[in-house]
């Protein structure tokens, strides 16, 4: 499903069961930031529909035991036929810098533009710089810092890419 | 869009600058209920990217002024094409029992029957017994509780309802 993943780990299509699991590494992988409360909030933005009814444009990344990886929930575009959108993405930070998170991204655009979709959206925290290096060496544009983007006080980056345009968007 | 409103209301689908319009009367309507956590957990379960890409299955009320009196926030899911989901639904509490959260479901049992969808879902917290009730007179069935569905500490009740099957479903 995902040919240029790290040795050692494997990718399928989230299942509703997987729910649980991928918060709970969300709490360790986010070093516990916020305590209860931050739990919380990952867990909102994460609600379980999305294992529910995205399960085809999400993925699921798992080492050879079982153990999770990364994991991206995406989806497309019901108002806008030639969107996609990438909801939330995580991966281990014993993982990062390894190629994980673009694999995950490619085979995303790659789905996406079996489903017709041309163009690709997604948004981060503007304190997350790392995300947004990263979403920008995946030939992503980013807008300016949104205030009050997603709600009081979520402010938000809004990242599109082109995929008939942009070449290192190609697979 | 929808007959059976209430006199001076009528309905039309979201478009994304009502975003920010819902969220600020939902502070009002939950009566700024756990202050500015309480604000922020609803901006969280209610991102802007359900006010850009499923807008098509989503409706907003406005009272003749153009001020927010309903709305209701559904998709189709993407991983089980018999299957509607209803998000969020919010009524002015001046409003309710007038048939305004009725006339919306309805409207969404429409649109999702129009789409090939004979099943809607959705979920409501344990506590909130006037939604049990809505959904139960509506011809939903209720699960039991289910402990930490949603999250460590989001407890939910589960609906179901079958639009072949109930003729309390027909619009």
């Amino acid at each position: 499903m995902i040919d240029d993943l790290p040795s050692g780990l494997r990718a399928r299509h989230l299942v509703e069961d997987d729910h649980p699991r991928v918060l709970s590494v969300l709490d360790a992988w986010w070093g516990g930031l916020k305590g209860e409360a931050g739990a919380t909030e990952r867990a909102l933005l994460l609600p379980r529909l999305y294992f529910q009814h995205f399960t085809t444009t999400s993925f699921l990344v798992e080492r050879d035991g079982g153990e999770i990886a990364a994991f991206l929930v995406g989806f497309l575009s019901q108002t806008e036929p030639d969107t996609a959108y990438v909801h939330f993405v995580g991966v281990d930070p014993v993982l990062h810098g390894q190629g994980t998170g673009q694999a995950l991204y490619r085979s995303f655009f790659a789905l996406a533009r079996s489903h017709g979709r041309r163009h690709v959206r997604c948004i981060t925290s503007p304190e997350n710089s790392a995300s947004r290096a990263f979403h920008t060496r995946l030939g992503f544009t980013a807008s300016a810092v949104v205030p009050d983007y997603d709600g009081p006080r979520l402010d938000r980056v809004v990242f599109a890419i082109d995929l008939s345009a942009d070449p290192a968007a190609t697979p």
